[in-house]
């Protein structure tokens, strides 16, 4: 007989949190009450996209995918696993909250390969191939909140960059042989909008029969869309629930609910 | 009757490795081959200043330690706890160390306090109040190497900078009381120079009745006096063993061996 399995609540934050002091405050806050099992996953999306900017580096994106040039890397190093992770893990321990900080290379957790060029070349941007669900596990049992930010490695020295939504939803898989995952997509609006142009009407819930037709219609935003397809990829792997919205969805039912 | 202690070797290394491709890799090869306990120590203050330079802000010294404004403190925090700290992360795990990066607010592994202002206000530099050693120990019991930057928190959600070499000095003291402790500074000499206009002459040992009349003497460099401070304060805190040299010394008894 299978044992039932313990609850563990995977919590992306987008960089808009990250950029916002009272935000920040406020999400720490909610994910500090929150007493089982934790993981948090940052971008810094925008911070990067600021320093570069001093530096007088271009920001050149595809789909809304960073082309990662050996500067852009070294920037979104110092900008995710430096600045936004310590940034973060200092504020949570300061919270009670026992976090470390941590990128895929560190302990080898996640381990990537540089995405092949076909029509576009992405640079060091990474497509995870494996993650070490055991060790995290046991840290985790261990009391600890690991922060994740959006840098993994190829184990044969190469650091890469790899989407902070896609890092969320593959620890969510690899999680889900430990534990029942709840997977948390924490962003500026309170869920999935009905209408881009306006942030007070959310969908409850979505399935993928209305994605399919909402797409069609156009009605959801290109910002929106890979989220939920990763919402949905978590799904159909075993992860137990997927919500999106603010961060008012770390404790409460609230937000979008994706189902299958 | 007390029993004997494993070995921990505590290695710190300087900005000028970080810096500079080909030493960092012998300096990972050689701390590959080390087989018994080990943590790393790193900096990387010339990689900050470089930075400060290309971001335009002005970097400023009193007696070798840096003023750490808040744009300072983001500058190291990028640098040191973000770019060098995973570069050197995802080499070691490519030389099949397990390594952890680590800054003192994860895990609260090092609390400090912000130094008080006295004739000169040093910013956001911090002064270490508390070593986690028992947790430390648990990590490294576990097989995985610590990776420490120089930056520690108050534990109330304030970053700090602290000196790397206080940062080892102050590991291996509170590591003491669970290892025989052996703290080894690697910098680009073979040891402490006997003339500093020549590097092929080394001390091969130095006392504090030597320190005392070297310095009266100005025989030594103004930047080995803090490092030779810090090792004769660990080896009256029960360290077992302090070396001062190359990578060399990671392996072999070389470089100058520090002793009460």
């Amino acid at each position: 007989m299978e044992r039932t399995k313990k609850p563990l609540h995977i919590v992306k934050i987008g960089g808009d949190i990250l950029d916002n002091k009272d935000r920040l405050s406020a999400l720490i806050e909610e994910f500090s009450q929150l007493k089982e099992a934790k993981i948090l996953v940052h971008g810094g999306g925008k911070m990067a996209s600021a320093l570069s900017t001093k530096l007088g580096l271009e920001v050149e994106m595809h789909e809304g995918r960073r082309i990662t040039s050996k500067e852009q890397l070294e920037v979104v190093c110092m900008v995710y696993a430096g600045l936004a992770n310590k940034t973060l893990i200092s504020s949570m321990q300061a919270k009670s909250i026992d976090a470390l900080g941590l990128s895929g290379a560190d302990l080898n957790l996640i381990q990537a390969e540089k995405r092949a060029v076909q029509t576009i070349d992405y640079g060091f941007a990474g497509d995870i191939v494996q993650v070490n669900s055991s060790r995290i596990k046991d840290l985790v049992d261990l009391g600890v909140c690991p922060v994740f930010c959006a840098i993994t490695h190829d184990n044969k020295g190469q650091l890469l960059n790899t989407n902070a939504d896609t890092i969320a939803s593959s620890l969510a898989v690899a999680m889900s042989a430990h534990f029942e995952v709840c997977l948390k997509f924490v962003f500026t609006h309170e869920g999935v909008l009905k209408d881009m142009q306006r942030s007070d009407a959310i969908f409850e819930e979505i399935n993928s029969t209305d994605f399919v037709q909402l797409k069609k219609d156009g009605v959801l935003s290109q910002g929106i869309i890979p989220k939920l397809t990763n919402a949905f990829d978590a799904l159909q792997e075993k992860v137990q629930e997927v919500r999106i919205g603010s961060s008012a969805i770390i404790n409460h039912d609230k937000g979008t609910k994706v189902c299958l």
